[in-house]
Order: C-alpha cells, then structure tokens, then sequence
C-alpha cells in the first residue's frame, strides 16, 4: 500500500552547527493532518579499512551524546553537496593515515528513519598505503587493529553498540566473502 | 587514552514532541572548550519475531523524513521510563498483532552516537501466538512475511536500510546458529 505523506508546510525551529530541526504538518494517507520533526543533517561517510593480511582499523573516540568511548570504524561528515567518495578518501586519511587503492562501495544506511534524513555511505576501502593521520583539531582518536574476524564477531555480538560500525562490518564481511 | 569532556554549561534550544535539542558547552580533553550539539529521544525497542518454520515478519512503513518506505523489523519509541522489555511487548502486538512466549534480549545499539543520545533495545521474540494487530492512530504499516534467511540475505546486502533493522536481523541470526 502507498502510505506516502504529503507536506503542507514547514516550520524552521533550529539552526544549528551540524543539525538543523524543521517540523512539518503532513497530510496522511487517510487525508488527516499531522506533525513531523524531522532532524537534517548533511549525511556522512564510512569506511571499512582492511589490509591484505585481513585486518581491519577501528578508531576508539569518546561520545559526548552517550557519554562513552566507543568502538567506530573510521568515518566522518559530508560538506554539502560533497562526493562521498571524496569524503571518504579524506576521512580514512585524516584519522587512520591511510590511503587505500581501491574503495568498494558498500551502500547507504539510514540509522534513524523515523526522524532523522541522515543518510551514512559505507565503503569498503583496501589496498591499504600507511601515512600519517592528521585528525581535526579537537578531535581525538586511537587506532585500534584487529582481525576482521575478530572485529565482525564483537559486531554480531552486543559487544558493539555503533550501528554504522555493525552494519559497515557485515557488509563487509559479506563482500569479502564473496570476492574470495 | 581517555578523552572524555566535561559539560560546563547547557542551553535547551528545541523541545519537541518527540524530540529535544541541548547544546553543552563541554571543556575537551586538552583543556579547551568546544560545543555539542545534542538530540535528545527517550530511546526505543525493536523486535525480530521468527516464528517455528523459520519465518521472521517485518513490516513496511513510510519514513516521512527519507521519503521512502522502508522495510523494518517492528519498532517504538518507550515512553520515558519504560521498561523496555514491557515496550517490545506492547510494540510487537500493535504492529503485528502477535504475543510471543519468549524474549530474548539481544542488546542496544546507538545508531547515530555523534549528536543523538537514542539506545534501541533489540529483543528477539520466539514461541510466537497470532493475534490482531492494532496499530496507533495515524500509523500505517503493512506486515511482511518472509524466510528468516532471505531477510537476512537483504540485511547483509545493500537491500535493506533501516540501521536497526540490519543489527537486529545480524544478531538474531548469530543467537538463531548459536541455538541449533
């Protein structure tokens, strides 16, 4: 069934840095009216950075919004308008000092549909060339390298509780496992 | 190493329906002072029910901020100090109309850490009674039955996604083969 919902107008109620918040009154499929929060947010990139012995580099980096450091793969936030390929390249890059030969796209995910237009990117990127990482200033990360292996069962598990990092890692795992 | 920030101050800056908005000033880890923008969301259940032919039901719903229907395992939002476990009864009832002799919990997962402090609470539901579902006023949903294998062939594909969706399919399968 078609349940699509149309906007009849919308109201601007923040402006923020990162996120803006809009709310909007929505005619229903049943003809009623209704109100929509809707967060925006300009979507991001990650990556899922694995070297030809079958590693793969997490960052460590502490939440404010959960208050806790947790367990990522590398990604970051698109400029408006920016290439996700691009943005990807620069975010491995500044945070792991990567540079990788070859970027696999994995897909989009949207983490919180119900509000949030967010759209996340995941790719895979090997062929992996070391360098230097150069995080933004106020950003502070560890890189943490494991098996993949080892890193998909924390995913699979409740070990791991970034969704972007869970489901790049079972993208992954599947495309890996495919190609080999 | 620990880089957690301390929150100096806070301003509210949008209170919602079902959202809120605080923005912390926080002192870093260095010593400076920065800003993080916060959506504040009570938090959710979602519910993987698999019934004893190896079924699990979804359901498809239109996400008026992704503008597109999205096939989701049954979901909602906890009234603020729910227990979650009483949510994911209640949810999968209204959505699916089903009552399920088991639940097992399948941990949290934060799907945008960044700037929203939302845990969903993953249950997976077993030992399934059919019923008649009842959904809330103004939502719309149809419910999907398909193999627990080809759901999660989509989840692990880029086909699906719904970020908890993904999750709560991958570690229902990974608990599934840990069963048999």
């Amino acid at each position: 069934m078609d349940y699509s919902e149309k906007k009849l107008s919308r109201e601007d109620v923040y402006r923020g840095r990162i996120i803006t918040v809009h709310v909007d009154e929505v005619e229903l499929c049943n003809g009623r009216k209704s109100k929509r929060e809707v967060v925006d947010h300009p979507g991001g990139v990650s990556i899922v950075p694995v070297d030809g012995m079958g590693n793969v580099y997490l960052v460590r980096q502490y939440r404010y919004p959960v208050g806790d450091s947790l367990l990522e793969i590398p990604a970051g936030k698109l400029e408006y308008g920016e290439d996700p390929l691009q943005c990807a390249v620069r975010e491995l890059s500044e945070e792991t000092g990567f540079s990788a030969g070859k970027y696999t796209y994995l897909g989009g995910v949207s983490p919180s549909p119900g509000y949030c237009r967010e759209t996340i990117h995941i790719y895979l990127a090997t062929e992996l060339s070391a360098g230097q990482s150069h995080p933004d200033e106020n950003e502070f990360l560890d890189v943490v390298k494991m098996p993949f292996d080892e890193a998909f069962r924390l995913a699979a598990s409740n070990e791991m509780t970034d969704g972007k990092t869970i489901i790049g890692l079972l993208r992954a795992a599947q495309y890996l496992k495919q190609e080999s």
